[in-house]
């Protein structure tokens, strides 16, 4: 791509002033319908060092009201902080909410060719970056957002000379790092690496636009018709559908609600005494190793209501030091996290190396009440298990321990446990007239379920099921697959 | 993909043909839809041999009116006249009608996996061919087609039981050729050049979708499934817009049609007979050797009307062989062209290797005529000067020459021509009332026509502009580029 790549041609003055103000208006006037669309744009600038992306971000962002845009400035090493997370995590943070701009001044493609260059990823782990972000980028686009792409393109020779005009003066000479100059030198083995990652990351829906840099008013013109048209593009193209793509992760065979048993599911009170005694201290060990070995671990647990989430959760955390734990519970998003990917609050709300996140309700609930509600279309949560696969893969390969727990209970023992808190006043806000209705829909929900368990019961992150018509004979088993998932990965 | 897939469970029989019966009556009711929604679906089964991919087409069709599909076989060689085009070319030809199914008994990943097994293709025309088929796919995607895409896997001891058993009888022995045996024997490399051809070619808006083949009932129930949810999908996106890919290939400068001189460009009675009778000559034996060498050539004219297109091709034609050419001449299209991708009229008359076409108007019709009329949406007129390019490209890289003249004159010789025609009985058949409608809009057509050559002049097939207010002035010209062009690739 960047091969092949002309030279643009420069109009004489007066047409570019006249096309620049076209498109400055243009992009002016798009920004309402964007955000009367509730249209997320996520642009990323790319290219070379000196090639001026800074600088037309300035120029572009001029257009747009300061409420409708943020800059995400991600030219710069991970944090140690961050470096916690899994690496898309810190620009997954960033992405723009519904009907708001977000500029990149660089992004995933910046930290992947810095790897590659400084002989940090192999041939492996580089495909694997890849396919990671395109899965990601295909995930936004998916979910409503426009993604654009730019790269910065100069030749050598220009960027020579503006790296040599920058030392040269002594207010600017610090914006030149050795990496700049060794860029500037290995400019031929960069444009390689540079090359194909275009190649590889070049998609129907999410293409790269290449932008000759080596004039700053021409690169602003680019960018901007870019700009506008695939905001043109993009808005013409609400509510569209999406093809459901075939889950080819290895599963597990799970089986159906209705065929597992609930009867014989129980313990002693003597025997649960001692075993969750004996079980929480061996967690607490593991959760000290866990720590130390700097391991991420992610619970999740989702269930009927009044199954005994809470109490179950209580007895994994009691076994944990406090430090290294968080529980998050999950109820409706909030305005800023519905604006967004759907999955983004789960993304930010991971859990960084050595500690444990436990979610009282999870991303699941995008094909459970997302979908039994209508909060979202059926294309939506019909490509979810795919997407939600895909994120779990990427938290495995990223090295976590994901346990995914679906706490069951009959439809008699969620009717004797909701009568019993209506009826003890301690217990009344537990209860709500949701969870009535949620009732009513028992069999809506229990195919939702079914259907949810057995697309989702990936080999290397599979569901399991814990039976807590006798809440005590759950936690045991909570706790036991939880050491047991420990132990595999110490 | 095929390496990690995982066998399908299959549940037991009565769930089984309830299943089967809800998606065969599924399909039944979505081809009216398909019908009205005039939406083409292209089906393409690809697999190991003996996995039953011709078994499940029988049972997918008959569900469906036989006007509302064609099954196109293409599991063999091309044939020695096939050979003699692109090789898509035979593909291309079998695409369906708009509202209308094609089933493709393997397609082009058969072709192609066929001549890498066979050492045929090196790395980079194996490259070459993904590229161009990725294209193809997705220009076939961005005009409104559904392009569904399955792959039967079974294993090598599935594969091998399955050919003893046709062997051992001797009503089916005959099935069982060579490369089966041999397939079967190298199941493995087999099955790496599969896996990274679906890996290749595994784009998120034509992904492909692996069937487990090991049951015959099982495979059914799956190519429906993926079938209807496709079709679901796809007519709930009726006229989606797509983005605007950036044209990346190497482009040449044209000029504005305001800024080429007309005066000046004439020649003396004389010297054209001269001129003419010796360019003729040369051009006659040119086209001998590009016979005898099999060079394909396109010769496309556009101009505007009374340019003088007709007498230029004719000075053209009487140098060659009537038995090498043929002049296409396009008007608008047919229903059964316009119920397929635009550009579908044109590759079913491409020339043979060996054989010149003259395209008298072409398909930069989308950006001209389709544009300014209306008969296609701005997202399609837009896209399409990439997809031509795209077109062009293929071609050339087949081999071909692609000649392309603009025939210009000025508004006023339009109108004096036109006035001659209207006052000239025997040429009043050639102006019509749209002749002059067209020319009530001749500053939008200009506007047009600069923006197609500015964007479609490549490197590779640039456009020629033929001064024609002198007929013999551009006639001599046409002579002298062609001539000059097929001596460059002789």
């Amino acid at each position: 791509m960047l091969k092949d790549f002309v030279k643009i041609d420069v109009p004489d003055d007066k047409e570019l002033k006249t096309k620049l103000k076209e498109e400055r208006d243009h992009l002016a006037a798009l920004q309402m319908k964007l955000k009367d669309a509730a249209l997320p744009v996520m642009v990323i600038f790319e290219g070379w060092n000196a090639a001026g992306k800074g600088v037309i971000i300035g120029k572009v962002i001029r257009n747009i009201d300061p409420r409708f845009f943020k800059v995400a400035t991600m030219d710069r090493e991970p944090s140690e902080e961050e470096k916690r997370y899994p690496f898309l995590y810190r620009f997954i943070k960033e992405i723009p909410e519904a009907g708001k701009f977000r500029f990149f001044d660089t992004c995933w493609m910046e930290e992947v060719v810095d790897e590659v260059l400084a002989g940090k990823l192999d041939e492996d782990a580089y495909k694997k970056r890849v396919h990671s972000i395109n899965i990601i980028e295909r995930q936004l686009c998916d979910n409503g957002y426009l993604v654009i792409k730019f790269f910065f393109h100069i030749s050598k020779k220009e960027q020579k000379k503006r790296l040599e005009v920058l030392q040269s003066d002594k207010d600017t000479k610090w914006r030149v790092d050795e990496e700049d100059l060794l860029q500037n030198k290995n400019y031929e083995s960069c444009l390689n690496i540079f090359e194909r990652y275009l190649e590889d990351t070049n998609e129907s829906r999410t293409p790269w636009y290449i932008i000759d840099a080596s004039d700053k008013k021409m690169a602003e013109l680019q960018v901007l018709q870019f700009l506008n048209q695939g905001i043109d593009v993009a808005l013409a193209n609400q509510k569209m559908n999406v093809p459901i793509l075939q889950n080819t992760f290895p599963m597990d065979k799970p089986q159906k609600l209705s065929e597992i048993s609930l009867e014989d599911k129980s313990i002693s009170e003597d025997e649960y005494d001692e075993e969750l005694r004996r079980l929480q201290k061996e967690l607490r060990e593991l959760g000290n190793k866990v720590y130390r070995k700097k391991i991420p671990v992610i619970i999740a647990y989702e269930g009927w209501d009044a199954a005994g989430k809470g109490g179950n959760i209580k007895r994994i955390t009691e076994a944990l030091d406090p430090r290294d734990y968080v529980v998050e519970p999950i109820a409706s998003p909030e305005p800023h996290e519905k604006a967004r990917h759907y999955l983004w609050r789960f993304w930010t709300r991971l859990p960084k190396t050595g500690h444990i996140t436990i979610f009282d309700r999870t991303w699941y609930g995008r094909v459970m009440v997302e979908r039994l509600e209508g909060f979202c279309s059926e294309n939506d949560w019909q490509r979810a298990y795919n997407e939600i696969n895909e994120f779990e893969k990427e938290l495995v390969d990223w090295g976590a321990v994901i346990i995914k727990f679906w706490v069951q209970i009959d439809k008699d023992t969620q009717l004797e446990r909701f009568t019993d808190r209506q009826n003890t006043p301690e217990k009344q806000w537990k209860i709500t007239d949701e969870d009535w209705r949620n009732r009513d829909k028992w069999d809506l929900y229990e195919t939702a379920i079914d259907e949810m368990i057995s697309k989702t019961s990936t080999k290397f992150a599979p569901w399991y099921v814990l039976e807590s018509v006798d809440k005590k004979y759950a936690r045991i088993k909570a706790l036991k697959i939880v050491i047991e998932q420990l132990k595999r990965k110490l």
